[in-house]
């Protein structure tokens, strides 16, 4: 079911085209609101435990979805007066419509008529590549608290980008949102671990002894920064309460690489000898007659 | 600097075209090495401060690349016997060579000559969109750990679609490394927020005064599933360490929609009277006819 | 809001791995329902009156958001028995397997574990560039008839390639409902044309004064068919009530194409004559001598 | 064959990098004569009859090529004189220079050297994503319709935003092309349907007895806005001549959602009791130390 | 203009739903015959001299539209006859029927109805991300040389996965093209360089005193390969007859990497000590009350 | 193994938010350092003989990934100062302030905190389809040489588009290494004819007795372009040492085209007979009264 009306107010003090653009960024973005809820849903859909967590899943989706409407609807009216045409003239005599032209997404107008699209401030369109539901929900609360921390860092950088009192008031409503989210997701990730349905490290139910334990807590250093061994992750205990990391300087010395393959010589991939080569020339030959 | 070795063992026991199509989905996927070692790198030359964190990223990122190698070797080796050609006589004889018609990757054969490929299991070559890199260390963490997550959720799973030892081998040696891995970005988050330099909800020094501090931690119902008020993110104090949370069983009302927006009468938008277009072709008639 | 029901039943007999990544072209791809949930939504917020049209779009848009609801439930109980670890003794005795190996989509099973995903039947994610939204009621209003018609269409071809009795059910309902979508979009299209909103050609109220009319209801053959003279558009009155149709068997002689253009010698296209070249190399030298 | 003139006149007044980047839209984008192109080939040969449909797709496909060709080389005589360097003396001196930067196509420069490219005006790679070919031929006019009208309302748009003479001289031409293809697609849609080889609902031979009936005409409200019901979509006959519109005002209650899906413990999903989780461990040890 | 007659033969001798989806590479992908056509009428159209090179551009191109029209009619006809609806009967019956299945592109049936498609032969939508033109002729007839290479290889591939003679026989006819086409471009390459008009290193006339020379003609290895020394490019005179190679076997230390950046607080990055970021919050807060 | 060095210095003057997006270009556009990194390392892992040419590759890719840290380096210095909340104030004093708006990349400030991300410079993510790795060197080397030739004419142009010392110094150092990896390749593609392991045309040892050798040397003119016959590609030896080319003014008179195909009625295209589709309706309601 759709409601007509808004979680919260969307109107600009005054239209920006420039700023419309920027706001693309948590509508249509890696991280933007179409992501969490398209994530979300698809996460609700493939839960495989009917109860709280579905729960949670299904509204949070929900209201995400009424964010993406907010700011489709804040971007239509910093649009609005978008202007079309333009002439060096008005130019020469107006610095602040050199820095339009050049700062909107000139699709918006071409393509829109003025209105909000599902593509990112760059311009680039919205794909589900973003989504992350795997099914096991440790993984994908964790995604989730990613992504609420990841699309309030750049609400909180677009506050920066305007003071116009109307969209910071329903910036400042999103941030507050944001952290609650944040919160809720970690706290579900607790919850989890608490009641023993997942654990790290993920898949927690994996037997650990198919695994190659003896590089399992092993913090080997792959560059020459010196400043690895210092860190909680090269000795102590392991968050996972499992294992103890131990500090591993400099890589051992690896195992030499296969000799390279020699696929069919109908690939016609080069190899090493001309010999060879005639003798592949002669079996391509040989195949196709016998074709 | 490269080093023609491997880290690890990387040799089948016996050919496999249907499974090297699966093995690169961690390759080139949404979580596959490509993604962490081109991640890591980008956090890496994004980072504000010197020091352990970004040797660790640096670390890291050699390490990932290194297992793109490994499993780019491992393929090719799985497809050095793939079939070319083939004759409707062989299917009749042979399921097993119709399941791998089917099921290989047939770009692998005819793009790459029996080799591997930066692209996925269903053949979407690998992009950008995939990489996090925000400049915000505990962000950037929470996304390295859902990104080990994802990929030990995945090589788990493949490692339960082949019984080849050689390849089972390899699996268990990057299952040990993404556990160490998931391991160390959880101490690494740790390590930062007990360091005062990032706290939850991120990011922290946004002044929490200036969001919508009523609905900061409010667990707000909008979809009819009654158990979303039994978790504890309904109640109690939030992870944060600051708020507690409120349970909400239905969205508040809303506030209305503002008015539809009346762009400029030369974007061809529909508006809602037809003497109101009349007059909008007036005006573009108006001003072609001025410029 | 979200509501915990479906719009209809949409349980599967019995699971169907193969087809499960069929369905998912009619979630994830081109004319698939996150398709037309998403452009029936950004029309809406780009409309520019209230009123009937953008109340059926929000109506229309909510229920497809159902449908993608519906679809990646069925997805995922399909996928319920998937089959995860397969030997060469299993295909050997069972042609059934070979074809569930080579048909499924691999990354529901790696990266979704079981479950539905925002994509196409081949794999490719979800992207907004299916997305039509300009703000011009008549020519979105064309898009939704020429989606709905698509979209039944592949329905139709799905409804054939399952003899589940579950799917079908569910095929029979979207069938239904993309009757009525079709209908629902002519009448409201035809309804605008008599409203006077909007006219063939659209848009109606750019003057035809400013644009040739010479050649506007002209049917020129560009290529050697000749039954092209025979149709309907290359004679009689054209459908926008305005011109009446001609036809021209072959193109007119065009006009010369413009001069090659000749940039700055610093892009380093390459010109005609090497004099010019070695004009251009000095000019280069020069400019950098000055900078 | 290819001849080397071009339909009508292509050169503009002077040259206008910030435009070169705009016309852009309607050589690459989603609409752009590019997609219209390729779309109208695709029909010819996926058509399953000879004769006047297929002999007019061949002719306004090769018509559409022309188009890319006329707009191509506009695009490179607008950027003859595209800036290169630049400084911050210059910029101090002319904000016209100010947005040239800002508002140009920079890959039109770094990539192309002055030229045009086969991207939207926000840089985005044409992609065939955009194309239908469906193989019914009233989805597929139907589709052009709305292709020409789309494309129809860009040019108009970006006829607008310049005041060159030479650039608005082409695009009335394209303008007066689109009327006419607008009318030829109508009428070819309404001859199909007036030869009975097509009818709404497409497709128009699935049995409808095989269709939930019921729901076929009935326009369910999925929203709160009261106006829907007021629309020619929710009473009276509809388009298709068949059924009879009616109203229901709120959505019908749904059936209740499938139990969650429980798949193979191997793919790791998370369910709902530790204890089936411990059996699900046990379950993959005993699995693997079967294999 | 658009003749409806093909340059060759291009009819099957009996349909092969597999080889179809296979077929879709040389027309949809990354060297398929779309990119060829639509990057040589680019290079054509950003030429910058009249004359024999944009001529065989143009006709280059022409003749490249012309094969995605043979062999996109040569798919539709492998497709007559795809399986729409299949049983598991018929599939115990009859394994040929099982690798159909799992090797078909499934999307030309359900979106194309049994024809061709814009695709490569993973589904992937062709993208003009493949297309190369930057206006200096030595570089592009380059790009030119090896596309021809890549799709020969790839046609030569293809021949021998079928042994239908109809199709093996239009294969012949590209692959004659083929090698024509890499003759004619080695031919305009060798053509520029002794005219004078463009020289390795390409672009020729950028200044070599401006570059660093004393690495542009080091063979530095940085592997651990020993037999890069070997090669000759690590000593003798390099092709573009100017410079000498010299070989380095360890890259020379490099030099320090520049501290990390440290941006506006207001960016939120992470940064190296709490009392920085309580200052940084500090001084946002500073900023906030300004506003 | 990662060294904390860089090989060259790479510090700018000043900073310059603008350039910073266009260097974007030569990092993740499709000729970009990322590219050629990805395009050399898969060509070594697919290489199917040890030895120079693969120690080559490997040297050589270690090589670009070094370039790619340079460059985000650098982009990360011009970026540190770049603005982030802009007033018109501020505007109105300062056109400089007016381009840089307009010509940042915004997600550079957005996502990346004033960061380099893997995208070129219109902020399309890199993706993999830039990739060329077949196995057959001398087409894989032409490939490389392409791509330095493009990359080096792209540093080229963005040497001119700044005067900032500290920038042109990094530039020089890379056009240096272009030249030499222009040649290095160069080189190596001569050595590999030399030795005899592949010819021209590639792949050279498919048998040209299968191939329709009466067009393998024609040059055909497709387009009205007289000068093509004046080329070395009309007349005299063809490179590739085996051929002579002729010259065809006019395309030979093709062949008809096939007859339109006729797949299933159950695919619903529409074919020609109002009768042929009523028996098709008869037959569609056959088969599912049988289903």
């Amino acid at each position: 079911m759709h409601k007509q009306t808004l979680q919260y107010h969307a109107t600009p003090e005054k239209p920006d085209a420039v700023y419309a653009r920027k706001l693309q960024e948590v509508i249509g973005g890696q991280y933007g609101e179409i992501t969490v809820a398209m994530q979300y849903s698809f996460q609700a859909w493939n839960a495989h435990i009917p109860g709280k967590y579905r729960d949670l899943l299904f509204s949070t989706a929900a209201e995400e979805f009424g964010h993406v409407e907010m700011l489709a609807t804040m971007v239509a009216q910093l649009l609005e007066k978008a202007p079309l045409g333009i002439t060096e003239d008005a130019l020469q005599d107006d610095p602040t419509v050199a820095a339009v032209i050049g700062g909107t997404d000139v699709q918006e107008a071409i393509a829109a008529g003025a209105g909000a699209r599902p593509v990112d401030s760059n311009g680039n369109p919205w794909n589900a590549g973003y989504v992350t539901a795997s099914g096991n929900l440790l993984a994908d609360f964790t995604s989730n608290i990613n992504a609420e921390m990841q699309g309030r860092i750049q609400v909180a950088r677009l506050y920066h980008m305007t003071d116009d009192h109307g969209v910071r008031d329903l910036l400042s409503f999103l941030l507050a949102r944001d952290t609650h989210h944040q919160n809720q997701w970690l706290a579900a990730a607790q919850e989890l671990q608490e009641s023993g349905l997942e654990e790290v490290p993920v898949p927690s139910n994996f037997p650990q002894s198919k695994e190659h334990q003896e590089v399992s807590y092993q913090a080997i250093n792959f560059s020459d920064g010196e400043e690895m061994a210092s860190g909680p992750w090269a000795s102590g205990p392991a968050p996972d309460g499992i294992g103890e990391f131990t500090y591993v300087p400099v890589p051992p010395e690896g195992v030499p690489m296969p000799p390279p393959t020699r696929p069919d010589a109908r690939f016609y991939g080069t190899t090493d000898m001309p010999n060879v080569m005639e003798k592949a020339a002669g079996t391509v030959q040989d195949k196709l007659n016998k074709e």
